[in-house]
């Protein structure tokens, strides 16, 4: 008989339908004469009961049915005399197709995420996990389908680099040389002619600046790809292999960045609050009791769009308030985190998007005002069309720019910055050969996954984490 | 004005409307009164022309549009007086964004494929190479859907690994250590207590294994992302770095995993059809006379699923009937592709799903059959379940299998066959914890481009390709 996933025989009311389903036990339960089953198949996250006569079924049998092991179980569906559920199965038949052994480590309810971390590949078979993984599945459709709508293209940007403009201390050296007979040249300096692409080679960092090649050529492009830091960050929001969305768009302003941001952002959660309803309501009930509000907050709010001097004045105003800040936060200065939640959590109350730092602070890349500002009354140094999108709990959710499309002012960051730009002159000939205005953004894929689900920790909200000292699975 | 895109102007039949565009100029015609520029914004392999009367513009400033330009246009749309197009802007006003020097390297028509690797960031800019990447999208939206439609969950396995057992010699080595200064125990051997992950660690070449762990937990998985090899391979179908797409299905036998292999390719295809018209129609002009009679073949056929021992039989006969062929095909060898391209293009004459390999020429995971085939009367060895998809020209584009599930038989395949598997008993829980029927299989994005583009060279499929002694970009 062909098998009906869970999450259609939960929602069918064919009463009195042979059905066959396939799953693993979360829980068996035996009385005198009938046993139940809750049998989950990864499809949602709620089980079916399988409803078992103990006069039908060899009483052996259903010994050997332990949580953790995987059924295909036959019978009739029945309307539920349970609370909470519509159907459930009067099971006629069983087939065990694997057993599961006591020592089963995801046999406990109410195992920390710590724990769990150890055994990665089991927890996705758990309900936080099982949730985290189908909401990150939707948040990655409903990336693809929002830029998709927009006729933006997916580009795929290479992830082995050999530009190091973006500091090659922090990333990964990708080698084939052996390691054993290091060819070194007369000074002692090891040579890569031998190596696999006949130079030094790294994981990327960013797509933006391929990025760039793409927007510039087929109008509007999106990355969606691994990324790597080799920072030596062990902190609940960092990973060293981690998954970036970079657009990237021809011909669009500061405005209609900030447009695109919201927009965006705005997709995404209603996506998941459209498509993840069981999920999230499981994790607003288990992990986190202000996320379904937090979600709807983000959906039905009109996100601040705050010059960065603007908010450094309401910031001044504040400390002349009394309100106390750790960190001291002039004009010119990189707001702390501090800052930012004062402004997002306690000024606001609603996400910001703030904008035109000052140009010290930011890339080089990124596009020079036309206008200096004037702050409380004096005029400041130049400022640049960066936009950081800031959200209550979990901070810089985005970052973007208007980008720099002057071949001179570009050049004149460069240099007065003393950026290696060997062997990028791709990238300055998109200034070169018909050069247009253009902006983008980047999200870490993982930072979304953390607002949309309420967890805590970055490497519960990816399947296998890569942080220093850990490479398992 | 607001810009609107090319792909919308050339739909668009409200005439005398005022419009916006921007984009790049493909080429500049002057006559006496009027100047005709084709404008292209990588929206649609079309180009938009431009109508200027000469007595209305500057003559230094349409001396400036040159190819590659990048301009902004607003005129009235007009009904086109030329073949081939319906619509056409009178131009009444031209900015310029950027020039572009007669250096520029896609200035020419008609150059070859080897001239412009070299200017990959440009390339992108021509025609053939944005039809290619916009088809590139679409297959990647295509393959997001039909998993998704199917209750599929995209799955991120990790890129950085620790694990060996495909074989260390052909993967990249990844790094934080100080080559200059390499720590190493009392036997002169490397050690990596001080490398990033604490061990040693390289580039993935198949996100299967992990794959693997999601199906048997969330019921359906697929990964959809950059895998790597080391392999010194300069030809046109090798990348040291390609995207891959490995799904991988709990509870599916062998007869559905050939349905879903033939329904996923017919799928990916028949949206390139619907989708990418246009650019489907210049490649069949441009590069490849007979893509689009191949395209519609492939939707319009069903494929032959041949077992591999009847495979050996109809390459025997063949032989008998005076057929050669370079290398040998008794039972048990793997065959060639002089073989294969007999069955699928000369025998059959339509795409082949083989099945039912040998075991000694198949991976360690692939199930083993229940009885041995008999081949031309005689009794062969054991045979596993494993499934490769072969096309027309292309050869394989699709490898997939039945996975042993049975802990048993699959350690039985890794002892006998020395596979390293420390560090992986990850792996074997799946064995272990509530085992189960499951399936999956492999497909290089690449290899689909490749088929749906009718290009012929894997380097102009992919924006940046990495390939022996190149990582340029």
């Amino acid at each position: 008989m062909k098998r009906t996933k869970v999450i259609d025989i939960l929602k069918s009311t064919e009463f009195g339908k042979d059905v066959c389903v396939k799953g693993w036990v979360r829980t068996h339960r035996s009385s005198k004469a009938v046993d139940f089953i809750a049998l989950n198949d990864g499809s949602t996250i709620n089980n079916v009961q399988l409803v078992c006569d103990a006069d039908k079924f060899d009483a052996e049998l259903l010994k050997q049915i332990t949580t953790g092991a995987c059924l295909c179980a036959t019978g009739k569906l029945v309307e539920s005399q349970g609370k909470g559920q519509t159907s459930e199965i009067q099971c006629e038949n069983i087939e065990i197709y694997g057993l599961c052994g006591a020592d089963y480590p995801m046999q406990k309810k109410g195992q920390t995420f710590e724990y769990m971390r150890q055994y990665a590949h089991l927890r996705l078979r758990t309900n936080t996990f099982g949730a985290i993984m189908r909401i990150r599945h939707n948040m990655a459709m409903a990336i693809h389908t929002f830029f998709h709508n927009k006729g933006y293209f997916y580009f795929h940007t290479p992830l082995i680099t050999a530009s190091d403009c973006e500091g090659a201390g922090q990333m990964f050296q990708v080698t084939t040389k052996n390691l054993y007979n290091l060819k070194k040249d007369e000074n002692g300096q090891i040579m890569y002619d031998d190596d696999f692409f006949g130079k030094q080679t790294s994981l990327t960092v960013s797509g933006q600046l391929e990025g760039e090649l793409g927007a510039t050529a087929l109008g509007g492009i999106y990355t969606f790809g691994p990324t790597f830091r080799a920072e030596n960050s062990n902190t609940p929001r960092h990973l060293a292999e981690f998954w970036m969305i970079e657009p990237e768009i021809a011909f669009m302003d500061l405005d209609e960045l900030m447009d695109l941001e919201e927009e965006f952002i705005k997709y995404c959660v209603q996506w998941a609050l459209d498509n993840c309803k069981d999920d999230l309501e499981f994790l607003n009930k288990m992990i986190d009791k202000g996320l379904l509000e937090r979600l709807q907050g983000v959906v039905n709010t009109e996100f601040v769009r705050l010059p960065y001097t603007k908010g450094i004045e309401i910031l001044q105003e504040a400390i002349k308030g009394g309100k106390k800040f750790d960190y001291p936060c002039n004009w010119g200065d990189d707001l702390a985190s501090e800052h930012e939640r004062y402004l997002v959590e306690e000024h606001f109350k609603k996400p910001v998007i703030m904008t035109n730092y000052p140009k010290e602070i930011k890339a080089f890349y990124m596009k020079i005002d036309a206008e200096k500002p004037v702050c409380m009354g004096k005029e400041m140094e130049e400022t640049v069309q960066g936009t950081d999108v800031l959200f209550p709990q979990i901070g810089e959710i985005i970052g973007g720019s208007v980008r720099e499309e002057s071949y001179d002012k570009l050049m004149g960051e460069i240099e007065r910055r003393n950026i290696p730009m060997k062997d990028m002159a791709w990238y300055l000939d998109t200034r070169k050969y018909g050069s247009c205005p253009h902006a983008g953004f980047g999200l870490g894929f993982e930072r979304l996954i953390l607002f949309v689900t309420g967890m805590q920790n970055i490497r519960d909200v990816i399947p296998f984490p890569r942080t220093p000292n850990n490479a398992e699975f």
